[in-house]
């Protein structure tokens, strides 16, 4: 894989000159000359306002938009996997036969959903500037904090109907305040079947050519009625993408890490990733295991099986991106260049010279704790929902009696509603599946840490993982969430096992957290911003941040590639989806789809790649064309495209998605969805 | 990690300069001096060939040795743990309950395993060097293999009773001719329980302080009758191993890559290493879920789940090892050295020059086949055991009925009595395990190559690896000893199917065999070969050469060693068990341990370190002290040693024995072996 544009070397080029179609660029600085040039077509402040204002974001994750006046949202299905689990049951398994309601009143709440749209952005880089000189480390980090949460809590003045977030961007070079309406009253409209969703499964993730309906659509409700939403929505486009043409997409794409100094890049790639790449796929084998007992636990699995199959891949795909001896070359000299321009003026040289040391220095620190960090900290995300609940439990009154700006990122007022969503979803918990994922991550816990490490003693005592995840599942009511609530509502010192055991595990991670954020974090953001302001000072600011899960606009053709002297078509149709199916897993077509076979049109195209810059976040991103129309849904990159952390490459990074004729036409064939083929409309005259 | 020393170091230093305990040396060529000046001890011929005569192979991988005059064999537990397996039955678990023969008639024979006994070493280079003299590539390769059989037949005159075997030393600078007397009658005479064997199981595997019993005996039978041993064993000792002490392991390590160059060492860091580490990741997940079923897919699958694990650690500790840039810094620096000398002698340089690109273009050929071997070539180790049965059956005629030097190599007179016992042993076959393994062997072929590959869809057809791992196992009749051996017999040609599907895979394995063969393997042996010479000529022949699964002789002392500011000590004592034990997998203690525990005496060195320089393939080596006498059973290393395939640094590799004064203890107080250790005896006077 060559990579032949690097981001530091973005930096090296005059404004204009940046190579066609890379950036994930800020709504409020997008380079319109920059696609004028390109497409003959320049997006105005109209444009760009409504596009902002229709876009969606998802907070698990995603990226989605409004399709209607009446708070309708289309986002992936994959995006909507786990609401789907959340609504199924025994012998009635939803993600697997598909979901429609044929009127408001049959939605389904995705009780752990929420939806931000973002209404306002404005820079606060001064403040937190002032706030923040001279500091270093813990003082660094305290008072970042501390100004963060006074300009968010201004910026909501306590309306949980708001959210406000202070974006760090260029890694610590600017900062930007983004106001978000939050609606946490979210409904499943539509999804289908699994099996065409994800038809390829993980042979086909991050590939193409691509045949998958990976579309979902909710609905958004406030006050009990859908959101109005006539100031902003995406007309649900009806005609074929067209080879060539322009295709823009908007949506959040979740991290990237295109500015990182090259001892970043190889810490990632040394360390990081492959250490990641290990727990995932041991993970991988156990839920393929655990999902092949019967359907209950394929129902009650897959989509946590789907999860660490797509992270692994796209893990696999970042170290093989980073194994390019070309990729790092390239950095090498690129930050060579700018560091002999900072040497090379006086008072940068005093400014920022030392930042690449001070990054060098904190990763050491770094390493001598990623161990432990790794699982500690990934019990958060990694381990038993039930912990999880826990350790929210448990944290919540800590975290909440202290000043706004002194609290884990998490229980602030801008984060905790997200948080609190989560804690008293209805989601349906499956002891087995817990049982299963926390013997997993305590045995890793001990793996990691080795049998004697004090901590692992502390948390296991005498037991054996598979013991300890039994009792704790077995003992714990924290399934249940009225109970949950209760506790969350200052109910009385809880006995529950899962509860005792979150505080032994929360008195081990806590100071770990904070050396990382103190040690590490903070020092990254210090640093980050003075080589960021270096280079604002050395190229001007003509460059995109890296993503930072906000939103972005990228601009682009439908357009395919050439791999290794073969030439790889843009556009797939359904003639080749009925040609891929086998009938046996993951490429076998849901029943109605073969029935339907006949009545389908064989050319209609199903998906398409782009030369879009995405990357994983932008899932559910509407693509659209100029006219403001939406051409399809983003939901996936090629494999070339998962070097996108680290750079792009227009000759290779392409994204795929799925086109909204081919939605309609399912809608219309298969699902007969009319109403909400009515609701989507057809054009508007503009 | 820090490796101090490096291969190409110790070639770049004069004689007797080495630093002392590094080294994997050949039995005839001992550096008996070196011993000498660190150790006031010189063994001689006669404690060298004696050392070599009670020395034993088993072909699966291991070293034992001979400890009576009766044939009777100390090993490793690990190393009979497949037989264990093989001889338990449902609701008779022998790995968990563990074997005690009480006399010959009890014991029970090992189907499958092997045993060589080495009896001759003999000088080939100048015939192989004559029949390969310029010749390249696919030549080389068939010159290679044709002298070799020439040389092997010569040795063996078709009496299967012996093995001969050319082996290729310091990556081709050199070759021999090991004669061997090959046993396959051989018998289970004890075995302990799993839980003392593998006491603390993978969280301790590969760590020290250590407290496992990892021994297995077994003997040797000819003609029906146990072995008379008398011209050469080892007094199975009667004292603890003294810290300080000199102390000698025997064996066979299996493989090393101290002699390899920069570029293949970044291809196993960069490419081999990761790949493989995520394979067998995932292969834990699934085995690990497996044996979680119930007790019997415990008893039939633990023996693979265990193997996996060990390769699992044992190669996430190299590519740690190769993670360490002061390594590759190092070898590189050796590396420049060596051209640098070789550059500067006109002569070296018209010979060798060459020899590290051709190793580089042979490295970037092997990389565009190496997913496709990957997968396709795994199959004979990793997949199902009746695929590899049904493997080997389609080959056999057709291999066998080829002169001996046009064979694939385990079909070579020398190598195919070994392969023929595997396929006819009677070792039960688990339907449900080898469904597992199967289908996760068929999906990483699937993944790896692509669904679109054409190999794939030869494959799989139109079914899924589960489906199609499912009907192969279900409609064979290959777990059947007597059908194997009526169709090795050339029985009616078979509608067995998973026959057929071993067609369809030697057809699409063959030619990347033949590819790896001829593009990569034989240009490595060539330029291998090439650059050794050069060594010689500048440095002289006073290095040992890499690992090659033959008998070494390593000379070290006991003792502990200095890690992060605190010191190990070197041995371990009966003490420890009982206060490491939790009741928790994998420390828990077997009910007759915990019955014993107080006629034991607590101060018995259990497990002890050394500084031998040992890999895999020693596992069951014997670690003599200056007398001859058995101080121990080496059984692995620490974490450190892990890097041993790459170098090895004095300061930190270590490995570790189970003491012969608790395994006596053990087999008195806790198995009542009172045969086996009259057999075992007393001190014999010298």
């Amino acid at each position: 894989m060559s990579r032949a544009l690097l981001a530091f070397a973005a930096f090296a080029l005059a404004a204009g000159t940046a190579r066609a179609d890379e950036g994930m660029w800020l709504p409020n600085e997008f380079p319109s000359d920059k696609v004028q040039a390109a497409y003959g077509f320049k997006p105005d402040a109209a444009w760009l306002d409504h596009a902002r204002l229709s876009a969606i974001r998802l907070a698990n994750g995603c990226s989605a938009s409004l399709v209607s006046s009446n708070g309708l949202v289309a986002t992936n299905h994959h995006c909507v996997r786990q609401c789907l689990t959340e609504i199924s049951h025994k012998g009635d398994d939803t993600a697997e036969t598909g979901f429609l309601a044929s009127s408001p009143a049959e939605e389904k709440r995705c009780t752990a959903t929420e939806a931000d749209r973002l209404i306002e952005i404005s820079p606060v880089t001064d403040r937190i500037r002032k706030a923040t000189e001279g500091k270093q480390g813990a003082d660094f980090a305290a008072a970042l904090k501390l100004e963060t949460a006074a300009i968010t809590q201004a910026c909501a003045g306590g309306d949980e109907k708001l959210r406000c977030d202070v974006v760090t961007l260029y890694r610590g070079g600017r900062y930007d305040l983004y106001k978000y309406r939050r609606y946490q009253d979210v409904r499943l409209v539509f999804a289908p079947e699994d099996a065409i969703a994800d038809f390829g499964g993980d042979p086909d993730n991050f590939e193409f050519p691509r045949y998958a309906l990976d579309v979902g659509f909710l609905r958004i409700y406030e006050n009990g009625k859908p959101l109005d939403s006539k100031d902003g929505y995406f007309h649900f486009g009806e005609r074929e993408p067209l080879p060539g043409e322009a295709a823009f997409t908007i949506g959040d794409p979740g991290s990237t890490e295109r500015l990182f100094t090259v001892s970043q890049l190889l810490e990632e790639r040394n360390v990081d990733l492959p250490r990641f790449v290990a727990y995932l796929a041991e993970d991988r084998g156990i839920l393929t295991e655990f999902t092949r007992r019967g359907p209950d636990e394929r129902r009650v699995g897959e989509a946590s099986l789907l999860g660490v199959e797509n992270s692994l891949k796209a893990m696999r795909g970042e170290w093989q991106a980073l194994s390019d001896p070309a990729l790092i070359d390239g950095k090498r000299k690129a930050e060579a260049a700018l560091k002999g321009r900072v040497a090379a003026d006086p008072a940068l040289a005093k400014s920022t010279l030392s930042a690449w040391d001070d990054i060098d220095a904190a990763l050491q620190r770094h390493r001598a704790l990623s161990d432990r960090a790794f699982v500690l900290l990934r019990a958060e995300r990694y381990s038993s929902r039930l912990l999880n609940y826990a350790l929210t439990l448990v944290r919540a009154p800590v975290e909440l009696a202290k000043p706004n700006g002194e609290r884990l990122e998490e229980y602030t007022d801008a984060s905790f509603p997200a948080q609190r969503q989560r804690l008293l979803a209805e989601s349906p918990v499956s002891p087995e599946l817990e049982t299963v994922t926390l013997a997993y991550w305590l045995g890793k816990v001990r793996e990691i840490l080795g049998p004697d490490d004090p901590a692992v003693h502390k948390l296991l005592g005498m037991q054996s993982p598979e013991q300890l995840a039994a009792s704790l599942v077995k003992g714990s009511k924290l399934g249940e969430v009225a109970v949950r609530k209760r506790l969350l509502d200052g109910g009385p010192s809880s006995s529950d096992p899962m509860i005792a055991f979150a505080r032994l595990l929360d008195s081990e991670a806590r100071p770990v957290r904070k050396q990382i954020e103190e040690d590490y974090e903070a020092v990254l953001d210090d640093a980050g911003g003075k080589i960021a302001r270096a280079q604002f000072a050395l190229y001007g600011n003509t460059a995109y941040p890296d993503a930072t899960f906000t939103l972005r606009i990228s601009y682009g053709a439908v357009q395919g590639w050439d791999e290794a002297g073969k030439s790889i078509a843009p556009l797939t149709r359904f003639s080749g989806l009925f040609e891929r199916a086998t009938g046996a897993e993951p490429f076998r077509l849901p029943a109605r789809w073969l029935a339907a076979k006949d009545s389908l049109t064989a050319s209609t195209v199903f998906d398409f790649a782009t030369t879009n810059d995405i990357v994983g976040g932008n899932s559910g991103s509407p693509v659209i064309d100029r006219r403001g129309d939406v051409m399809g849904l983003a939901f996936d990159g090629n494999f070339q495209s998962l070097g996108g952390d680290f750079g792009y490459d227009p000759a290779l990074n392409r994204s795929v998605a799925v086109s909204s004729v081919a939605i309609r036409e399912a809608l219309a064939k298969i699902y007969g969805a009319t109403a909400l083929l009515d609701e989507l409309g057809t054009a508007p005259a503009k």
